[in-house]
């Protein structure tokens, strides 16, 4: 099946996990069942200069992230790195993160959250 | 954990699933263990002008395309659909796709492999 740019579900969260700012997240799926139940979230993240999603702890699943544009300070379980495009982050299950936009231009990223 | 994007192992595949010219496969995990051991691939896939995958059946998992770049025709278990930056296409278990780029720039997605 096809799902055209124009239907998929997009949400904006505020102040997500914590995070400043307004984060809009398009939803790539309908729901779990279009990834066979193995996982939960297959999103484009877009966050403008200074908005940032907080620090959580993945307890019950694992997420990654790819980053497509923009220049972001993330936290990798605690350690701040900086991330550019190309830069794949992989937070593991029991692991936590964070991330936040700290250039000029709109950070954006494709996750994936799949079970643990 | 990060890797970074000169970090992320890269192959060439010509003739993939009997397609033409070369694909580049830039895989963003090490291997499943980083998807939990839920699915297999989660990679960038980059089609030069012409080059395509061919046909080919997902018997014991799913793959979605998020499409980045480019114009392309996509089998849709049979049915062919162009599709464009931002759509996002589903091969479930049991279903059938190939994709081909049919533009004049390159075609980039990110693809995602889940187990049935």
């Amino acid at each position: 099946m096809i799902r055209r740019k124009d239907e998929c579900r997009i949400e904006y969260r505020e102040k997500m996990r914590d995070g400043n700012g307004t984060v809009r997240l398009t939803s790539l799926i309908a729901g779990p069942e279009e990834l066979n139940n193995k996982g939960r979230l297959f999103s484009r993240i877009t966050l403008n200069p200074g908005c940032s999603i907080g620090y959580h702890v993945h307890e019950t699943d694992a997420e990654l992230f790819y980053i497509l544009t923009g220049t972001g300070a993330y936290s990798d379980n605690g350690t701040v790195v900086n991330v550019q495009p190309g830069d794949v982050t992989i937070c593991e299950t029991g692991h936590g993160h964070s991330i936040t936009n700290t250039g000029e231009d709109v950070l954006e990223l494709v996750a994936v959250i799949v079970y643990a």
